[in-house]
């Protein structure tokens, strides 16, 4: 059987967004997971703040790993982000995802974006459907 | 005084990552837009459908272009989206975005994800804060 | 088998909340519904607008039933409100429930209540789990 | 000046609805409270479970005093709920509200809903906007 780590390495492999997005894993275990990125010049927005759609996405994909680090294949259904603080050109985003609760078909999850000074700049909610297969 | 599109040309020309996502600007008015662009090989996630923070990507610039299109600085405070069917690799997303309200300070936007069969695949809903301050 | 109003019928009987509310079914449809109720003293909040609960409550009444009405069992997961323009006492309230998709265990819909003078008061969007079983 | 307990109290004796709820103040701090309260036989829905419009209610009451407290008038802009798990006749619940950012003009709550097992049964977010005028 797989580990929860087994999970993540695979899926990142295949993963080309947050291979593009620079994402590191920090730490994985079954339903909750770390992960971290800097911010680059081609992330940034109309307002030369970064762009929305970068926290979103650290923030998703710690979701999807936390949430297929149990073993079955999850999807996303549901997600919501709130945009705290505004993100800058080259900080250095870490984002911890955990679980909220795990049951039979459904999961919730909670990814929390911090910036290098440890400042809550993003919090994401994210609801999945946990199909009946594994990894 | 600056136009809905002088301003959406203004900000895009700043926003790096709308760039990289190659959205294409199909039309602007106040208060409304339409984007497009077309899935990549780098925009894959684990499960090697469309990574979430691309449809949330493209649907939240249409609300940034949409909101800051009536002249007031806006940004984003709080936004949702649902996943509603995957996307694949060299889909072409149409993005269409209309405003529900517009108060003083508050403004709602609802942005929904088409692929090239007109079939909805994400539903996205946005609050902007509107600064006092135009563009 | 049962009809959409059938169900819909069977749920206000044992739905006490919505019996409370005053909730009058103006009209059914397999995946849509519209309801309507009248705003009473004691759903008052502590700015004596109307509160969030009660523009809430008739939006999730009308999610069960439209989602319901198909005939599979169906539960909230997840729902979303924007609360958009205020609520006053006696003020007439309508909401008109429409389905955006319904997959084979997931459905989406969304919920606008709007007053007296048509005015788009809220807007609430739902997420629900379809069970395999009938009414 | 007012305290946060003196705004609350103020705030419950014109909150008619939360008195129909037979809302009980456990606590109150600057941006945060605990408030419990009953399921009667008037609360329940189509399934003969809780209505979502209670659970919502109960932690819209809890972010409205929260957010309140600190001052400043505010009202509920956004708020989204997760029925994580169903609520039945005279479960009594509990419910905690903390601040996870206070700005300006945006703050956001969070209320956790719990039954009298302690199990998490709801997750609310809501983002309100302070008024620049003080209670």
């Amino acid at each position: 059987m797989k580990t929860p780590i087994d999970i993540v390495n695979e899926m990142m492999q295949k993963d080309t967004y947050s291979q593009w997005l620079g994402i590191e894993i920090i730490k994985v275990e079954a339903g909750s997971c770390e992960l971290a990125m800097t911010v680059r010049e081609e992330m940034l927005n109309g307002h030369q703040i970064t762009h929305g759609g970068i926290s979103y996405a650290i923030a998703d994909s710690a979701l999807a790993f936390a949430a297929n680090s149990r073993g079955q294949k999850c999807v996303s259904i549901e997600t919501a982000i709130a945009h705290i603080a505004p993100i800058h050109l080259n900080d250095q985003l870490t984002v911890k995802c955990q679980e909220i609760n795990c049951g039979k078909t459904i999961g919730r999850y909670e990814s929390l974006v911090y910036n290098q000074h440890h400042k809550l700049v993003a919090r994401f909610n994210g609801t999945v459907f946990r199909h009946p297969e594994n990894w």
